[in-house]
């Protein structure tokens, strides 16, 4: 069932995630943005901060580091709360259009490092498992982005789940 | 944490759907439009084409049904697997066109009807569990398209389950 990595067709997804959140998230009302699925679960709003932090501390960061090849290989710890701090004050139009340009620059220095195979097969150390690849990393942004596509339509969806009446147990995303 | 249904946020969503799809998948590479979670289950290219049979068949034809209130208030089964033969032969443009007609058209007819309280809770017959009002099929229209950009972005991302190497464990997504 699985696809093999392959650079070009992740560039594809990468590409294409910052249209897909203006697509299904700009112009909603406050309600939609701002639904959540209890306490600590992060609400679309959210999603899309947290996408945007990776943009400036996560993955390029990350691929620079195994390219590099230096002395230093270990990862820094991701901060999965930063959005709490760095969205504070800023509209969802804000955040969808900071998204794109940061994913449209850090894909530009993606391209430009023309990766081949023996450098996606170089390592890297993670802070909490151990030794990635640049080609785990680059598959992983991919995961990630497609990952939190599903989790914003999904926390949108479940805002309706006692409106749908008896139609609840046909509709699995409801209940995940 | 639920919201209550609202007609007009409700059709904020629905309104989005073709454009998200569109941006999720429009000129992507046949492996991701293809891709599956192996047998019987949805590829993306079938997720639209049965989100095309929805406009077709399924939303307004039952929102007609119950608003007219006549003799039969049963609904017809829907077919899980109309798009099998109805999306057979077309490109992945064809069915994005096409689903973007459909939806507009229908949601065209459901602002015309100009519904109100009492008759979003008129009642039809669900063959399987019986009696839902029209508020219900709305939400469940609502939920069904967010669950469909939800499995579509899931399918799409589990074709690099392997890929991702030891990350697995921090990516939900890949073993739902």
């Amino acid at each position: 069932m699985d696809m093999n990595f392959d650079l070009a067709q992740s560039l594809e997804v990468l590409a294409r995630t910052p249209s897909t959140f203006r697509a299904l998230l700009s112009g909603l009302s406050d309600e939609w943005i701002a639904a959540d699925e209890g306490p600590n679960t992060f609400t679309p709003f959210d999603n899309l901060g947290h996408l945007i932090h990776g943009e400036r501390a996560d993955w390029m960061t990350r691929a620079r580091l195994i390219v590099a090849q230096g002395d230093v290989r270990r990862f820094e710890q991701y901060d999965r709360t930063a959005q709490d701090r760095e969205s504070r004050g800023k509209t969802l139009a804000m955040l969808l259009d900071e998204f794109e340009t940061l994913r449209a620059e850090n894909l530009e220095e993606l391209r430009a490092l023309n990766l081949c195979a023996r450098e996606l097969s170089l390592e890297g150390e993670h802070p909490a498992f151990g030794t990635v690849t640049l080609r785990q990393l680059l598959a992983t942004w991919v995961v990630h982005d497609l990952g939190h596509i599903a989790q914003t339509s999904r926390v949108m969806a479940k805002q309706y789940r006692e409106a749908v009446g008896p139609w609840r147990k046909y509709l699995p995303v409801l209940d995940r």
